[in-house]
């Protein structure tokens, strides 16, 4: 298992919070996804390292962005 | 029809915005609601007068508040 850890702006609610979690959720291998509305960390747990892209993309599908490292 | 206006306090995203307007829109007689994410206000047509408890509580199960008048 693989943890990564990534930051999201622009959530302010739970339902922000839940709309994340969701994406992220679905990207194949994905297995847990913790959200912290304060600090907008996203902790996303997964059979193998993901492609940044594409958790990119699952962010920007919930409606928010994927602030660069 | 009827308009009346209420200030819901607590509303933070589009997410918010939908939620209120889901409740508020269940309420028996209830025809249409425009909500104001910027100022909270709430606009609610109703065939006949609402009973402020019944908004009030509509507000409530969407996890926000009726701010008083």
């Amino acid at each position: 298992m693989v943890t990564s850890t990534y930051h999201v702006k622009g959530m302010t609610c739970g339902h922000c919070v839940n709309s994340v979690s969701a994406e992220v959720g679905a990207i194949p291998g994905v297995s847990d996804v913790q959200v912290d509305l304060a600090t907008g960390q996203v902790t996303v747990t997964s059979e193998s390292p993901l492609d940044t892209g594409t958790v990119r993309a699952a962010v920007d599908e919930a409606g928010y962005d994927l602030v660069e490292a």
